[in-house]
């Protein structure tokens, strides 16, 4: 399209043309030409590792958007409360979740320690202003404003004065029965699929997975109900969930995310938006929300 | 926020509430009640079965939108071209791709019998309105208009007098190189993650997976660049690909797609619109062209 565009202005005016613009930097030159100061090193008191048989898999946690059930979950990890628990559902294009198999049954199921049984649902939140917020200018599907929060895909609703996280790839949410809070941290999922964004505001979603998400992802499908796992055996057993703060500091995974605040990540999404690398065809000219992967990466030696 | 109303409502005037009205249906329910005539049995003719170790992969394919590739697919498919060959690449979030391992060694690569080389590149179609198509109100982040016809979940513009098919979840396209036309339908994916929108226009769609994507799905993540795998061992066997109507009755899968053209799915539309089940609590209000996976059962015996 832009090609033909070009053609038709060059019939109209080739001097106007005699000095093409530069070609657009693609995704990946944006990335190599990056500055440290483009990416922002994670707070390990906000990252929990998930230990499975598979690999381990590295989730960020969002305070901002769900401090009470965040708050929980760290009490969670601190307790050892998943050890030796598993993940019990995988379900195609939809979720992989981990619980204690035995939660039904209160002669069985695993205590808490400190952790809270109850906390307040966090599907959404007051509008705060002091919350990072990078909009994007696409139009959405679900949400009157979304955009970016230190990396985290969100929305807002400034009519109704709320802001809530989004169900992208990899967005970690919280299980629960029918009433709004009945969940409180302990049954957490990953998103593993087209983003369900019918989700949005349904459950507290309380961060994202930044590594190792193929470990979740390429998990055997559950042929249960919902994509649970029909026998316990087949259940894939957590090793342990820990908060990267409470690791020794030399078993820490460093991990950078790039910012979402920068002048480069305006320019990243604009050339993921309109890819300029020569196999591209068709620009599309737009960008969905949770059809940008935020980068990560191990954190720069000095 | 459907519930906040409802009380807003009976604040102002019980009596109009006396008589709530019945809750409306559920997407099960509605599956439920559907009659034979609300399902269209799939044509042998235009059905793949990829059968890989891990099962058999059943793909539509929709000559509307790409009547020359899906024509040249259908002669690969009758000349055994894939029999042997392999899936090479599985990118997390992205594609699972199958192609001969030795497509760049001219010596040893395998050769074409009946089917083209060259096919011209079918990245959209002038709009021919005799192709169904029922368009979805939801505004779309990318396209002007985007719907179903058939089942495929498509995209027209009116504007530019075209119409296309979606990188949606199981959506199966063309790889080619960088000429838009270097695709001829023997280098084939299928899209295993949030859907790709920006390749819509960029590569020629031909259909989808229907059965069995969880096959592609949980398959091993490949870890060279773009997810290609690195040793030719990695590589998933391709046992066989056929034309179901090239294989004897009594060993097809006989299918059948829910129509997108009925009352009985714009009443499907809505029911995943705004979810009626007891667990929702807020009601989204709006659906994504990709996140209504179109149903798919056995056909029901007469």
């Amino acid at each position: 399209m832009h090609r033909l565009i070009l053609v038709t202005l060059s019939l109209l005016s080739t001097a106007t043309l005699a000095q093409p613009e530069p070609k657009p930097a693609t995704v990946t030159e944006l990335l190599e030409a990056s500055k440290p100061t483009d990416w922002r090193v994670v707070n390990p008191e906000h990252v929990l590792y998930m230990d499975i048989p598979e690999g381990r898999v590295v989730i960020e946690l969002d305070p901002d958007f769900a401090p009470k059930t965040v708050a929980n979950v760290q009490a969670l990890a601190r307790e050892k409360y998943w050890d030796g628990l598993g993940i019990v559902r995988v379900q195609d294009n939809y979720v992989v979740q981990w619980a204690d198999p035995n939660a039904e049954k209160p002669e069985s199921k695993r205590k808490f320690k400190k952790a809270r049984d109850k906390v307040p649902a966090e599907l959404d939140l007051a509008l705060d202003m002091s919350v990072p917020f990078q909009p994007l200018p696409d139009p959405d599907t679900y949400a009157p404003a979304v955009g970016f929060s230190k990396g985290f895909a969100a929305a807002r609703d400034s009519a109704a004065k709320k802001m809530w996280l989004l169900h992208c790839y990899g967005a970690v949410g919280v299980g629960r029965d029918n009433p709004p809070d009945s969940g409180n941290g302990a049954e957490l999922y990953a998103v593993i699929g087209q983003a369900p964004r019918h989700l949005d505001r349904n459950v507290t979603v309380i961060g994202r997975v930044i590594q190792g998400m193929e470990f979740l992802s390429s998990l055997p499908r559950g042929h249960g109900p919902l994509g649970f796992y029909e026998r316990p055996e087949q259940n894939i057993p957590i090793h342990s969930i820990r908060l990267a703060s409470d690791v020794p500091k030399k078993e820490r995974i460093e991990l950078e995310v790039l910012r979402t605040d920068t002048p480069l990540f305006a320019k990243w999404i604009e050339a993921r938006r309109n890819r300029s690398e020569d196999w591209f065809h068709y620009k599309a000219g737009h960008i969905d929300v949770c059809n940008l992967p935020i980068p990560v990466r191990m954190k720069a030696r000095p």
